[in-house]
């Protein structure tokens, strides 16, 4: 059961380019902002009322979110949904056939444990799902 | 101020084909169908808590979504923020230099007022804004 959509993920070119629109035009509060090695990211995220956009930039040109940038040019990346127990909805889903990408979850943005599902079996929508750590909300 | 994520639009080719993930696999509530004549679509809305994921699906070949799936296959299609009073948050953004699709609201899914902003200056990120309708939620 996702009890919230958490945030849906935006790759940019630029982050502060991006937060102009974003903080400044559409006036969301920036919130956090990060260095995930692990995603190859730099991220960012702002509120929209109990849920997110983050935006996401590349650290590298090796990096997937480059690679799809250069694919795609900037824009939605990914939708990410909010659960209560994410050992519990991974087993769940794949008990249900989805194919994951994260067999088990790991280490997310602000703390989060996270794990991604496959797009394939996501009809083409790269798919997280997001547990929030106790400090974050 | 964008108050929630109202939905993310996902554009498939076949819409009972993704209900099977999306109502049966991801658990999410089937709260409305409806063909959107205007914009060239069936639709389905399925709850997240307060946000929604909204599958669309072309209603022919010549439908901006028929294009989209040709040029991407189906995947993440447009983002929507719920706000309280469209037509000031249009004048808000127009006047921060917001390129807009819809200069005026039109209806949309539900009953909703509804406007597009134009992905060239949303950072390649189809947009909408949604004011529910008072009916809807």
């Amino acid at each position: 059961m996702f009890t919230r959509i958490d945030h849906v993920g935006i790759a940019v070119e630029d982050l502060d380019a991006s937060l102009a629109l974003y903080d400044r035009d559409y006036e969301m509060t920036l919130v956090h902002r990060e260095v995930v090695e692990e995603q190859g990211v730099e991220a960012v995220l702002l509120d929209v009322g109990e849920n997110h956009v983050e935006l996401i930039a590349p650290l590298g040109p090796e990096t997937t979110v480059a690679k799809f940038l250069e694919r795609r040019g900037s824009g939605l990346h990914h939708v990410a949904y909010q659960v209560t127990d994410i050992a519990a909805q991974l087993a769940r889903l794949k008990a249900a056939g989805v194919r994951l990408i994260d067999e088990e979850p790991r280490v997310g943005i602000r703390n989060s444990s996270v794990a991604f599902l496959h797009p394939k079996s996501s009809g083409g929508v790269l798919t997280e799902i997001v547990q929030p750590s106790h400090e974050g909300h």
